[in-house]
């Protein structure tokens, strides 16, 4: 079986993507994470363009990888310049790396629109360069930027770059589609025409680089492979300019699990879902949820049809086991959901129910009830077991409301106050406290808390990470149905609370008290045990 | 050139998406949006699944469409019961749509494992089902589920129920790709043998749905398409269970653009991007700017050589002209392109001004302060228009904010009490009003009605349409800022406000203002003239 390179560009195209931006400390976490993946080459940016990227490179010297090789990326020299003179050429070599990746014009349209330069000096200017760092020990990867558009203007220029960064000493010819437009089709009639333009020979080592402008970055990189490319290149959760690049998140299981290929090992790939979150993290980006393999929905099913099968044989519904790439599989409750779904969930939760307990019946009529009003249980799991429980018969309840009253005034030009009172029974005792806050919510939870730190000082730990409102049957203006959702954390865990009302203080009120009760009665229940 | 039909089925599939729960108004909307586009079929839900779906196809039925057909979703009747008296295919004929998709089993393990019935009544299912439904007068579209799946494991029988289905009736044998597992080139090989299996005839007509968990859902609709394949199945945005189906704002684009069919016409193509934002506020997901063609960053450029060359000559960094679907392109936008920007729009609500007037400087600064707030001029047109005329000396104020007050109470289990009062200067008096609501925003508006009537009578006519909430920077919790987008009417003409601040209610009551000053301003300019 023909071995596959992968090498990911995240810190460098990755970091090109609207709104990214990596610090050095964030780069050297992510090179140490994509190393433990068992990725082959990590390109780390490109010296000649920032500051930042040089200095990348002096700490990542520093660090021992079990396999990456760590690449710098430039372009050709400039165009009547000597190579040894030119300042970007100078700095690749600073940058002391294993692997270079030296971009070259294929397409005769920027040799003479953007270098505005002649074709015979790009292909000088390729020769040089690619040669000379070749000549310094350097591995030369060469970057046959807009190759696909460049073959379809003028295939025969097109492939003589090729042939003379081969010949000038590159290791991997990598086609690039950096405008994101070729069609996986095309790539595989110009790749077959490649092919032949080196007689077949299997000495030519071809790559590919993929974006995503049409949607098809992680087929391109496929059919690629097929067609005997063995250099592939992409980044996490496919990051990068406009649309991104190639998706090594989808990329890597596709080949791995379907098409026989091994570019990582097999445990290697299930720390992939647990990579792709890390870098999204640090990118400071919102996972996307419908991710293929790696995404918090990849493997949730939704209808009760769906769920029952699946769960006597998960192939019926999955594709691929969802731990081979280190994710979970997800049953959600929801007005198509069966009890089969219930029956799951609370297994989850460490509650065993009987399918056939006729409390489970009075449950999914609750559910149903509850969904037509708008309540939506998939991002509210403790909400949801809190229902669950009761319904079961057990009271997790550790105080009682008796009343709130929220007051938002504005006089003139005067900023607004919010003020916010709060009544509950508390072991047999009544708190009654006042706070203000930003907002009517913020100040309902400041009061809240200040009746409760004095009995459970644990509240400290309990973290509001999230809020979100939905309004629903918009047509009503402003009398229509409120639904909020909050996130709230005790720095291990996570869990989501909702509560619906045509009047939002009183749908957040609710959200709220099932995120606090939830919060107290699990920390207490761990103490217990 | 071969015409490509299109079905969506945003409205059920895509309803199937994690967090995806569309009221019957939220689906009336994007029907009408979807018909907008110009797509062939809308497939409005599964009346047999929930009630929701059933309204649904009652409301849908009140509209007039210029070109697109609904269509209801369900499976073939049940193992061992007579079609006529089957629920599910009752429920289908009373949704009294023009077509209807029925899904069967095309996969032998799904057969015995999932429907738990013999290979034999299942095509006895199928037969019955369709040509009960077609006999009915009902154009019936086929979902083969599972087909690629079931024809890797058993071809023969995969292929016995097209033809059971397609003898029974069917206008179309739509292939699914049920699970997302298939490769691109997995399906051109599968579609192969289905020609070959009806004798390459092209009587029959084959459609194709794909899954997005390989990440090729795009592409395997694409190839499909390729291999004589005339129906495409997909969703706006690609929303869907799991990792959503095939994102149709890709292949739309890709099929016109690129492939030379015509499924939708030049025109419309351009509605595509505001179709796609369109489907992300109904749904309340926040749009994937990386999406391909439709998404914020599918045509930006980040400055330095890349963007000057872009200028010269577009061609060199876009694989289509963003206009082509409606998409803008992005570069860094100076002060200058910011002012001709808004002369451009002030011209259009009937204002001239000079682009060297000092006055726009002042504007241009004040939106982006605004703007880095969070405020959002996009969906505000009449806020827009205040600001403008605020900045121009024009005052459009009727009346002017003395002060408001807002209380919520809750006592025990007893209701929720909201009262407002609202204080204002108006033709030099002043007027102090109270009012209940079922929320904080709805008591403010009544008040302030209230207030307004004796002055305004033509403030019956102005009715508010829509109330969105949006949480900016959700990581804050409930002490995040938060914006409130309101639509107005006056039974003619609709107009945007906004309103941002940490406390929601003023928010709410930013937007109020704005859009009550704007309503009231106009229908007094309007008599003027």
């Amino acid at each position: 079986m023909q071995r596959i390179e992968v090498y990911d560009t995240t810190l460098r195209d990755g970091s090109q993507g609207e709104g990214i931006n990596f610090s050095v400390y964030d780069k050297l976490q992510i090179a140490k994470k994509l190393d433990e993946l068992g990725i082959h080459y990590i390109e780390g940016g490109w010296p000649g363009s920032n500051p930042k990227d040089a200095s990348f490179f002096r700490e990542v010297k520093k660090l021992s990888f079990k396999r990456a090789k760590v690449s710098a990326f430039g372009s050709t020299r400039r165009a009547d310049v000597k190579v040894e003179e030119d300042r970007n050429v100078r700095l690749l070599l600073e940058a002391e790396t294993p692997a270079v990746a030296i971009f070259g014009k294929s397409w005769t349209l920027h040799v003479q629109e953007a270098l505005k330069t002649t074709l015979e000096e790009n292909l000088r200017m390729i020769d040089d360069t690619v040669s000379y760092l070749a000549g310094k020990g350097v591995e030369v990867l060469y970057d046959a930027e807009h190759f696909f558009d460049g073959f379809k203007d003028d295939p025969d220029y097109a492939l003589k770059t090729l042939k003379v960064a081969w010949e000038a000493g590159a290791r991997v010819l990598v086609l690039c589609d950096t405008n994101g437009g070729t069609l996986p089709f095309e790539v595989e009639e110009i790749i077959d025409r490649v092919w032949d333009y080196f007689n077949g020979s299997r000495d030519v080592v071809l790559g590919i680089h993929a974006h995503n402008d049409s949607g098809v970055a992680v087929a391109n990189t496929l059919v690629a492979v097929r067609k005997g490319v063995s250099h592939v290149q992409g980044t996490i959760n496919g990051l990068g300019e406009r649309c991104g690049n190639a998706n090594l998140c989808s990329v890597l299981p596709n080949l791995q699990l379907k098409m026989g290929y091994c570019p990582l090992n097999e445990e290697d790939l299930k720390k992939l879902t647990e990579v792709a979150h890390f870098v999204y993290e640090i990118a400071n980006l919102r996972p996307n949820d419908y991710d293929p393999y790696v995404g918090r929905s990849a493997f949730a099913h939704k209808g009760g049809i769906h769920a029952s099968a699946m769960l006597r044989n998960p192939r019926t519904y999955e594709h691929v086991p969802p731990e081979s790439v280190g994710n979970r599989r997800k049953i959600l409750v929801s007005e198509q959901a069966g009890r089969s779904n219930i029956v799951h969930r609370a297994k989850e939760m460490g509650i065993e129910i009987d399918p056939r307990d006729p409390r489970l019946f009075e449950l999914v009529q609750k559910i149903k009830e509850a969904e037509n009003y708008g309540y939506q249980y998939e991002g509210a799991d403790a909400s949801f077991e809190i229902l669950l429980r009761n319904t079961l018969g057990e009271n997790i309840d550790l105080f009682s409301l008796k009343g709130f009253r929220v007051i938002v005034e504005k006089r003139e030009e005067g900023e607004t106050i919010t003020e916010a009172t709060v009544k509950i029974d508390i072991e047999n005792e009544v708190a009654h406290t006042v706070a203000e806050g930003d907002g009517p919510v913020h100040a309902l939870d400041n009061a809240l808390r200040k009746a409760l730190k004095p009995y459970f000082p644990d509240l400290e730990r309990i973290k509001l990470t999230d809020y979100k409102v939905r309004v629903l049957s918009e047509k009503e203006g402003t009398a229509a149905k409120i639904r909020v959702l909050i996130q709230t954390t005790d720095g291990e865990k996570e869990w989501g609370t909702v509560g619906v009302s045509t009047n939002i203080i009183e749908a957040s009120w609710n959200a709220l008290i099932d995120s606090i009760k939830y919060g107290l009665w699990k920390t207490i229940n761990q103490k217990k045990h």
